[in-house]
């Protein structure tokens, strides 16, 4: 099981339309198959930028590989995520026997 | 619920009795009272300099207030953590409504 997360702060105004559109966007990734334990995230650590994380989990590689590579990824990536996050940071965690 | 999560690396050799007697050591954070959900994860995307993550829930602020305030916190932080990692980033999720 890989946890894929993702923190990040929108190029947005704090509770705009886009920034509520954006996340709604983000949202429909959970229908991607393979796709398990999704959430939507708010970020409240002052230690760090981000202000949001959405974070899902893969049975394994070859579901992340999956994910990656769905069309519906590649155009949220391209239509939403380059245009509208101004920073993130992406982690992976399997669990460390 | 508050999951927070930090992400790090360590000053030691990947492999090293060092490095194993930290991981252990950060174990010891879950008897704390109020951490729920403890997972000791290995961090394994290239997109972040991170090797290791520390993930743990808290009921509400004040669980999570105590955890930081408790001497076992306190002792891991100074003995422990500022000698031994060399990076690190903190992460603090709640959900999104």
């Amino acid at each position: 099981m890989i946890r894929h997360t993702v923190a990040f702060r929108l190029k947005h105004a704090a509770g705009s339309p886009e920034e509520r559109d954006f996340l709604e966007a983000g949202r429909q990734l959970a229908a991607i198959p393979g796709v398990e334990k999704f959430e939507a995230l708010r970020q409240v650590s002052a230690k760090n930028p981000y202000t949001f994380g959405l974070s899902m989990a893969f049975a394994d590689q070859a579901a992340y590989d999956h994910y990656n590579q769905h069309p519906l990824h590649v155009a949220f990536v391209q239509e939403r995520w380059i245009p509208e996050v101004a920073e993130f940071l992406e982690t992976d965690y399997e669990a460390l026997s």
